[in-house]
């Protein structure tokens, strides 16, 4: 047993009240990964899953989670299976897949087998958790019968991980913190800009999950940092500058605010008590293969989330170039 | 020909002035290399090398530099060598030479050579030109044959390099910051306490000078990382605890101190503008290490200045395992 969060809840019901239930008996979806491009690091709310600051990023495409729910109709628990395997009742991602179907069990009770595939390893900061939140919120909502407007499926989203709110759409996506105790007000919406040429590489250097997951990084971070407390004012500035760079499609715009961005999130966990350094030693390799790239007049920049996994962000007229130096990329075309 | 920097000679000028020199042909001096317990990161002038926040280090007892000055009778420009080495007319380390022998030039004008021997690598971030600047400050003053009050000789050697006015003292050391524009009040003064079981170590990595020199680096923390605004703040706690922690001996908490604020500072590096990032893989590594061994339930704590070397933190009865560990490690007994 594990104590019952009501605030997530409460927010559910208020979400979905006044709807009617028409359930299926399977319904099947599919949410990509998405790579911020200005980092959510630090939550204002840890019930809610409410940040303290803007966050922007890019879906990947067809990168994602497929996830498949059906009812189990003489059950007792849910079942949760990923990447073909069954997750046991006692660990952590069991019990967080299980409080978002509660969400939406008073709509219609019952349990349910959840199976879900990703394409990207699975805890290893290549935000997994953003995509299978996102699509298991499209899935379970789709499997109750319910039609949702994507602003509450984003919020639904949300409340299972603060990310996966963006995981609902594709392309460029804000998701504005919000100011409401409630978080009514926080939540994702697609921006406008389109950009084919833009590619998203994915250097993986290890698919192990990381020791010290988002939740309590973040936590960590905003306890013992005292460099945190400047974090939020230079997300205010690089949402203004990635905002700007997408108006105009200036690539160096987006991507030196994109790799400065992420280096100020590791140095807010750097600078955390004990320190939290999501690094390997081949992480500084490629982000120094990066920057030799860049004296060398190459327009490539690096970002990484809660692990020690390289993204690197370039136009198509340079994937020869990355390819050639990071031969394991696998190269992403948001826009394809 | 470079630009001259008058701030630094009026400030020798008036330290120096009134005093009757009385030279001798050769003098011959020794100064520690000292390591950063609190960091000094950031100016506040950088003509007068005036920091933004106080910091404390910890003397490497007879680790260090020791600088032979003679009169060069016929010369018509100062030779500098270094570790046997003659150093080019033409470099940037020649000139901060002769812009420090200037500082005393009017008491007894004439040519020099600098002989300099560091038992630590060079611009490895090793403190080599804290030992340097200060022994240096030592054999000039020594050669004109002018007796200096220690506070005297802190701020001259301040003026060659920032962290040299701590080099002056063995043992630990504390740099107040001052408020004053001219610096009169921004020297280094010994603290009492007295620790013989404390042990450094040194793990040196690379013995390459760095490609980012500390000035600049500074320089590029101060102007472009968010973060920085909070660097101050964290030192004024940093410092305080160091000073109780050293009150009372209490191992634990000085070396949670000293690695909390030298990631803070290398957090301040990662988040400016190109990224400063002074770690080799290796360093991670090393880092990594360290923090299995505290798991393990060994008290060591690690530090690192603008290189990729690390400097381990330990007592006596810590060595033997410190040891095992790490091989290579060069220890030293601070109050030996």
């Amino acid at each position: 047993m594990w104590l019952l969060n009501l605030k997530p809840i409460e927010a559910a019901s208020r979400l979905l009240s006044g709807l009617s239930p028409d359930p299926v008996d399977c319904f099947e979806s599919f949410a990509p990964v998405n790579i911020a491009l200005c980092k959510y690091w630090g939550k204002r709310d840890r019930d809610l899953n409410l940040p303290v600051t803007d966050s922007l990023s890019i879906s990947l495409g067809e990168c994602g989670s497929r996830t498949r729910v059906c009812w189990l109709p003489d059950a007792s628990a849910d079942e949760v299976f990923i990447n073909g395997c069954q997750v046991e009742a006692d660990t952590d991602f069991y019990r967080r897949v299980v409080c978002h179907i509660d969400l939406f069990r008073f709509l219609v009770p019952g349990y349910l087998r959840v199976e879900t595939v990703n394409d990207v390893p699975t805890g290893a900061g290549l935000a997994s958790s953003a995509s299978g939140f996102a699509a298991l919120t499209r899935a379970v909502a789709g499997l109750m019968g319910v039609r949702l407007e994507p602003q509450v499926m984003s919020l639904l989203a949300r409340l299972g991980s603060g990310s996966a709110c963006r995981s609902i759409y594709s392309g460029f996506v804000r998701w504005r913190k919000g100011v409401r105790a409630d978080g009514m007000d926080s939540y994702a919406q697609p921006l406008s800009a389109h950009w084919p040429t833009l590619r998203v590489g994915l250097l993986t250097l290890t698919a192990e999950a990381k020791k010290t997951g988002s939740r309590q990084g973040m936590r960590r971070t905003q306890e013992t940092s005292v460099l945190y407390n400047s974090w939020a004012e230079q997300v205010g500035q690089d949402m203004e500058k990635l905002e700007r760079a997408l108006a105009v499609q200036d690539f160096d715009g987006l991507g030196q605010v994109v790799e400065h961005n992420a280096m100020s999130m590791h140095a807010t966990m750097l600078s955390s008590w004990p320190p939290l350094l999501y690094w390997l030693p081949d992480s500084v390799k490629a982000l120094q293969r990066v920057w030799e790239l860049r004296e060398e007049g190459a327009s490539v920049y690096a970002t990484m989330d809660a692990g020690p996994n390289i993204k690197l962000l370039f136009e198509s007229q340079t994937e020869p170039l990355v390819r050639d130096c990071f031969p394991d990329l696998q190269v992403i075309e948001p826009f394809a």
